[in-house]
């Protein structure tokens, strides 16, 4: 296996869809399934997804969250309780329709998303206000048919996910919750994916199917796209309702619940690896990084060897002792840079060099992958390393804030829209807030309202399509 | 809601599968689907589930398995591929035949079991010996159409699962790894969920389809059925051939490689409710309950609150900061007696009551829930807690050992066999090894051979049915 086919043949700027797939593949994240439309995960792969789902259950948790479980068999009945709902699901729904040789009456849908066999379920469990609010969150994966062209964690039939839904007793309470998801959302992508995302909702033309209002996290991507990172739903009754999701007050008197759902799903992966990498292959995030540290021990013969895997392993335990996550690269017969290109594909954030050397002057070189410096510490100062970690972290968000922010553009002219939005970015322009300018636009730009952010209504302006009194300042781009 | 609701209204000695129905309801593990033959988990349910992936996970990784991810739908033609293992599957297989308004193809099977998608991709990923051995494990859910009625945990067409699927160099490590993995199954049932098991091999008859040999642990139920609890099979070379897993060696010649393949389900909470469950409800070993404490605080005014409530919230702080996951039942308007009724039907393992009076002696009652034991502490041994959690996981785990003991009945005499059979229990019974008297054993009695144990080879008896020569003494009985 030569070095030709491990590395990323093309640099990002060029190629950025052949870059991204390139770098999904060769780091070994993912690989295509013998179904088209449908991915595997590696173990590189699903360990970041499994980190994900370790701080969201920490978070979920503390906000009165449990986890439960719900089958993927959904009766085409039941799917199509909620009219809305079922018409926005009902072209990529996945039927089974035999068991064996036995072909099934009221075919089954694989899970599109599970509001209503949820919502069937709480109907049952809840009576009184003293079974809300009822919080739970499930980890699945849901099932949506894809005609176009599969992109890895970005666009498949099947995405590991996690769906949340509440019930409570009042609005407000519902709508609370609503907010508080978004937040977790938001803190947990630009803290552990170092992320930079905004915040606000989505416009009814682009809300989720049988909710009220839909709010939505966005964020730009490297090529000028916009990617939707997660959504928090406020549902109000409009499940309860078909559901019949009731309780008694205090008062005995019976009301509509109101209710939230919410999910993200391994689309954050695809995100971390498109604002990150380069064109050496992937940048990992140190907190999500399967292996934070690799160590490449350095030798020409037996006697390197006999001097530096001791100091190796001394290291190594040092580091574990202060919870990194560290491997030795211990392979026999591959060069030192062919190593060191392998993990910089892989996006190990710290890189550790020893060679007999370095043992001599007491010190060890380290690089740094996602900016490529190296620095040389002395022996005692690996204990600095997590602290170098924890301002890598902190360095990644703040290059990506930079990067977000020189593709937002200010646009109020719809001629200097048009020219622009070819070369993409998040366009902050002003909007009447009629349905038929949205639609005007995407039909003639592509661009749709990604998102309205919180805070950004005004009515100073006038539409950048029809010249009307604005609402608002959306953010338009193309998206994913 | 009255008292009668909510208890269990059958004993488990006289109606154990009744008694097993109304323990998973209404301790509220799990529910029933809208899909005859599917379940929902409530979030107790739930988190048995999560407190054993945790264990396994650990486990797992310690001996250099990582996780990964297959995606549900596996392509009718793949599935056929290694013709046994086919045969042995396509009764029971959901197919997915549309997607939205367009049919498939070849349509796509819902994973019964993954071995034959896991290998398409592993010949992709394998190609020297470097890069093996290749120990990935999957958590996810495998679908089997049921048509015999539904037992959550035990009989459901959809099941949580882990399914484990390893390749290696040799034979020799291969089948170590199978041991390996049946040793890490044996102790975890053991140790978290207070359950013996007894390990050995399965008959030819009774292997997986596709395997050379299936290792199992079984276990006896307390209604005298067996329950396979976990298996790990040696596949030696028959995938490897047909789906081409082939590594080049040292010397570069080109060999197929040797596999294995193994799961545990959460027929491990079904056999967790069996075991241990009474008259009054759910037990719940003290490892994997979702609340192992529970504390009542007892008052019949405001003033009594105020004296009782602060010192609950005292306790509560000091077990938590031993990492006891403990829960204040704060409800107003319940009287203690319905609370431990509630708590005692949910299994929760300690139950601490705390009144005026109490305060006033300085101690508190700590009621167990296995035995159903009430003690008096001083508030100094509060510290004891963890200690006394220990002990019951060890007392429920001996007397469970006791309970399958007084199960297990040596039997040489088959009208001895045919009579004691209907009050079932494990028998060690003599065997020639012939299919045949297998057969005939199991038309006659309903009894299978669960499990040949490890070191029940025996030359020195005669079969039970044949009288010919023994070559073991397996363990025969009905099955769940
Ligand atoms: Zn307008
Ligand atoms: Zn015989």
């Amino acid at each position: 296996m030569g070095k030709e086919d491990v590395g990323i043949t093309v640099s990002k700027k060029d190629d950025f869809s052949e870059w991204y797939t390139q770098v999904v593949l060769k780091a070994k994240l993912a690989d295509y399934a013998p179904v088209k439309g449908l991915i595997v995960l590696r173990p590189d792969g699903y360990s970041i997804w499994e980190s994900l789902r370790g701080t969201f259950d920490k978070k979920f948790s503390r906000n009165g969250i449990r986890n439960g479980f719900l089958p993927i068999l959904i009766p085409e009945s039941l799917l199509g309780k909620e009219q809305k709902h079922f018409a926005g699901f009902n072209p990529e729904v996945f039927w089974v329709t035999h068991s064996g040789t036995n072909e099934i009456g009221d075919r089954l849908a694989l899970r599109p998303t599970s509001e209503t066999l949820a919502y069937t379920m709480y109907a049952k469990w809840i009576q009184s206000w003293r079974d809300l609010p009822l919080k739970i969150n499930f980890w699945n994966t849901a099932l949506r048919a894809e005609i176009k062209a599969t992109k890895p964690f970005l666009r498949t039939s099947e995405f590991l996910w996690q769906e949340g839904h509440t019930v409570h007793s009042t609005q407000e309470e519902a709508e609370k919750e609503v907010m508080k998801i978004l937040d977790i959302y938001k803190n947990t992508v630009e803290e552990e994916l170092a992320i930079p995302v905004t915040t606000g909702k989505k416009s009814e033309k682009e809300k989720f199917v049988g909710a009220v209002y839909t709010t939505t996290m966005e964020s730009i991507m490297p090529d000028g796209k916009a990617l939707q990172m997660g959504t928090s739903h406020f549902l109000g009754q409009n499940f309860s309702k078909p559901f019949e999701v009731k309780f008694a007050d205090k008062d005995n008197v019976e009301h509509f619940a109101w209710q939230t759902s919410w999910g993200v799903s391994w689309r954050l992966i695809g995100a971390m690896i498109m604002a990150h990498g380069d064109d050496k292959g992937l940048v990992l995030p140190p907190k999500v990084a399967p292996m934070q540290v690799v160590i490449v021990p350095i030798y020409r013969n037996d006697e390197g060897k006999e001097t530096v895997l001791p100091k190796v392993e001394e290291i190594k335990k040092e580091l574990e002792s202060k919870d990194i996550r560290v491997h030795v690269d211990e392979r026999e017969g591959l060069s030192p840079g062919y190593k060191f290109n392998d993990w910089e594909l892989k996006g190990v954030p710290l890189r550790i060099e020893i060679g007999p050397k370095d043992i001599e002057k007491n010190s060890i070189v380290v690089a740094k992958r996602y900016n490529l410096e190296k620095i040389s510490l002395s022996c005692s100062e690996i204990e600095k390393i997590p602290t170098i970690l924890d301002e890598i972290q902190v360095e990644m968000l703040k290059k990506a804030r930079e990067d977000a922010k020189s593709n937002t553009l200010e646009i109020s002219d719809y001629s200097d829209f048009k020219s622009k939005i070819e070369k993409g970015g998040f366009f902050n322009s002003p909007w009447c807030g009629k349905l038929e300018c949205e639609e005007k636009i995407k039909e003639e730009t592509g661009a749709e309202i990604r998102v309205i952010p919180f805070g950004s209504e005004n009515t100073n302006q006038k539409c950048i399509y029809c010249q009307e009194q604005s609402i608002a300042v959306p953010i338009f781009a193309r998206g994913y």
